[in-house]
């Protein structure tokens, strides 16, 4: 044990938090050294999630900074938006490496992140060395970052289903739509008459048409990939299964192409990424194949005679959408074996 | 229209009052003219409620007693647990019918009903005159009713299950167990974390074990069938569908008898019953058949080597289990043909 | 019952043919006479369907159509596609008015339906003669037509979304985007391994691009409306649930208008009809609004920048999708109120 | 990779053989040489489950016992009943070890095997050599078998629930009533009518009441325990989730006893157990607990007035009800950490 790195979980009772604490558990280079919830009261970890006998055994009370800083040598912020560029420079000053699976430090600019996030900034100093966690697109800034961006879970699964198109120029970038079908995890464990089982259950809807705060993720990291600005379409629906999103892409292509061609150009974009699976012509992705898994599974299918590719992605909202790729990110940052724990 | 009751429904806005304004909507006899919910916003009902286009268009304020009065000859009271007690009584003196949905009316023992409501017991006046309005046992007393106590949702499964075999005297009344199974409308319509659809689905759990505030319901109404104290195990499950009770029933035999002699018994009991259906051997219940239903589907198999009966009832917990015998029992009090509406 | 219509619905153990028996079995204007089944045992309706007790009692053996032309006025086909074109001639032949569920009388084009359902067409004469049965768009032929062509599941979703922009003339008919959703009681009632419970539950998929064979009969539907040849993109998705379809429509307008103006073109097209809600700015539809009713709800918004709007319509594909609309159908040919029984 | 276990996989693409090929495929002891699924079609594993991606990367052909002899040293047999006597003998013939998840060398006593599998036993000379492979009752006998009948699932959440009392003389063995909810894994994959998802979703029935082929597995089991004749009353429910067994026991007390006192019989039974988590009073399992884990749950509460038990137990039923406890049985008989790979 004694080599192993410590890392803390500062949120660790809400689903992305508790997929984290269950994933570092089985971990071989880490020890999970510290938790905290938000909730009043203190119990051990053990007593919330009794699947973690045999793995963590700790306390879980209110957040203490000073006792995270003391416990960890990296830590996972997974707070709601606002209160993790609260804590993050705290445990950046202290010499802490720090993922944070919030938003607070995935747009670069600020007033847009004021627009989407209805309050200011409070962080812009660390925002700016802030790398965005995604690996296929960043991996090389990922190794030596203090700060991590963890991405959302809407950009993970569209931005993997957009960028080897827009970079390989194939795709005229003014047509994105993106029609993403969303698990409940998603919407976060609380309290919430819109999440009660029978209003969910037997039930689909769109919402946030257009609005939705992940927009600006998407079309920033997409503009990055495209050397020119990329203003997504993006409609979300709730779906009634516990994770999982699947994003439906429509584009229109900048040149002929048929299907095969196409994956090709997926294929070698992806060709090392142990972690995206792009599948071969006539099959497409299903939640059920990504969940509990790190995976972003891709399938395509172009409509010629429309000069129009429809990208399916896969993946699982807790896993690649958030704590795993945090793990990843982890991984990466720390020189770990890219997949392990994963 | 002029001849036609005009209904009110108090506390439309809950799963139970939601299905009281569909059904009541479309009864040949009745006008819904007024409805309230617990929000304060004041809101058209079909605009909550979309589907009421063409059918009901009222506004649903706060609850004003004045109003309920002026407008309804009967009311039904779908609130919380002690809000009835406290406004049924105006609309009696008003000369008004009453059907109240909660338990306030139900358990003749007020001691009993502090003990399991942990609320003293507002209006021992009226509670003498509650009908208990479970037509296939109390259908006479129903027909004068002025205040009906409309049975829980566990109770009607269970009740229907148990009492031909009580009343025949072929049970062994110190025996009883039930297994119950309900959906999550049953919980009601709120905000609460246990509730969330993430942490309900693809789960089952047993709660409030021999504790459940159904019990005592349970046991009043069977002693009255059995003339002896009924005491029965309970063991309520949450099971991540919208709606419908399974209730499995675990009885010994007071004297051998195989499965078509037992069901003999059953059918005699229930032969004129429009709402009950007992199957043939062979056959038992499954709650897809009854769900939007106002039945209780009836199965049982003995067990003879061990001298056992399983019998398993079905009911949608919102028909059978509330609304719809909500307004069975105002057919039988207004002497309409019971099963309108229905 | 001297004066009812006689009416029998031929395949009536399928999804569908069990919401026609339920809607049927409570309409005022008719007595439900003849059920047959796929089945080769003969069983009660009511022993297939326990609740049709107090309702419909029949044999529901294989098809005869001797035994159906004897005892029918009026008869819904709700067999698989193929199969209805060998019957339906028969009864016409006999002078009884046909509403068929399947899709083989919808397309007029004999080889768009040999393409897409890889048989060949066998009753090219009384196609001619079918009117395709969506009351919206053809209420006044429906009146007198003796054999209709009731509308997929899909396109009625998708029709009644696309349709009043279309015929206003405000959208870029090229452009037009589908992307549905549907529960799995659209996939029909029959032993497959890919809807089994745990391979449909907890996912979702898109299935068909572009080739489903609903494409060409919304087209069709689309180019009527629109004067000019209509070609959509489709892509459908199965989402875990039993009922409904929620279909996400992206077109471009032909010129600039706003969310207001674009309802305002809605809800002046559907003013009139009693199964279109259309929504008011800022709530789109959800399927469980609409489960269990005919209704199919529209909301929409229009995203200025792009000069784009996105339509949210909700049907339950067993209702309004089907059997709903079917009845509808009847309802409009027989001079029966247009809601009757809905 | 020289050292590790070369393991097969007969009958890869069920249910439990998806879930064994998952857990070895990151077992640290062990690799998977051999898989062969039921298809005709011969597919590379990987193409059918893409998670394995990064994995196992075999062909999955037909079964053929040549080929699995050759490249495994150890072989789970995940077969229907019949099939598994059927390539049991040829494996141990070879001296390989097998792990049989079928039912057919559970029974000790064929006559019983006919009497609830329907056939004859074709095996009786390993039959008498196989060990019940539940390690919380047989670790010793485990540990130097050759040939492990793997118990069935709802054995073991019963068993596990039942065993602590009946050991230490506290229940009367004459009165357990099992009353047990399955997710719809356990029914198998296969096409199959009553599977549909529709025809399980939003529903839940009880079936083969006191006839399922699981009992005489629990009596014998029970009966070893006890040390007298054990029969149960057992009734197994289906319930719309993709994954679990709740198990509630019902039993009578042979000596009065609070439900702490109970609790102190089960923590000592369980204290060594590495996969069984025996709650605090107050608390009982549920199904989200232990899905995707190993582990089985138990809670219970005394009734001190009626002198009876209510033991709630719940697993994953393809985990620790099929290939969790299958992996844990080749752990213990090969030496390896008991929790490898769990």
């Amino acid at each position: 044990m004694e080599n192993k790195l410590r890392v803390g979980v500062v949120g660790a009772t809400g689903f992305t938090g508790e997929e984290l604490v269950k994933i570092l558990s089985r971990h071989p280079n880490v020890e999970v050294t510290y938790v905290s919830g938000k909730e009043d009261r203190s119990e051990r970890i053990q007593d919330i999630f009794p699947y973690l006998k045999n793995s963590v055994d700790l306390k879980c009370d209110a957040f203490s900074a000073d006792e995270a800083i003391e416990k960890t040598d990296l830590v996972f912020l997974s707070l709601p938006h606002t209160l993790s560029m609260q804590s993050a420079p705290l445990f950046l000053q202290a010499g802490k490496k720090v993922i944070d699976i919030s938003a607070d430090y995935r747009l670069q600019d600020t007033k847009v992140y004021e627009k989407f996030y209805k309050t200011a900034h409070l962080d812009a100093a660390n925002l700016k060395a802030a790398v965005y966690g995604l690996p296929e697109l960043n991996r090389e800034q990922i190794k030596s970052a203090k700060l991590i961006a963890n991405p959302g879970c809407y950009p993970t699964g569209s931005i993997l289903g957009i960028a080897p198109g827009l970079a390989s120029g194939v795709f005229d970038e003014s047509s994105i739509q993106i029609d993403a079908k969303s698990g409940v995890t998603g919407a976060g464990r609380k309290a919430d008459k819109a999440l009660h089982f029978s209003e969910v259950n037997e039930s689909v809807k769109a919402y946030r048409l257009f609005e939705h705060q992940h927009v600006p993720e998407i079309d920033q990291a997409l503009s990055g990939v495209s050397k020119k600005e990329v203003s997504v379409v993006f409609v979300p629906h709730l779906i009634p299964i516990n994770r999982g999103i699947l994003s439906t892409i429509y584009v229109k292509l900048a040149k002929k192409m048929n299907t095969e061609e196409l994956l090709a150009v997926y294929k070698k974009f992806y060709k090392n990424e142990p972690f995206v699976k792009v599948y071969d012509a006539g099959r497409l992705p299903e939640i059920k194949y990504v969940v509990n898994t790190n995976f972003c599974d891709i399938g395509l299918k172009v409509n010629e005679s429309k000069n129009l590719a429809v990208i399916v992605t896969a993946i699982d909202n807790l896993q690649k959408g958030a704590a795993g790729q945090a793990v990843q990110n982890m991984n990466i940052m720390c020189g770990f074996e890219e997949t392990a724990g994963l």
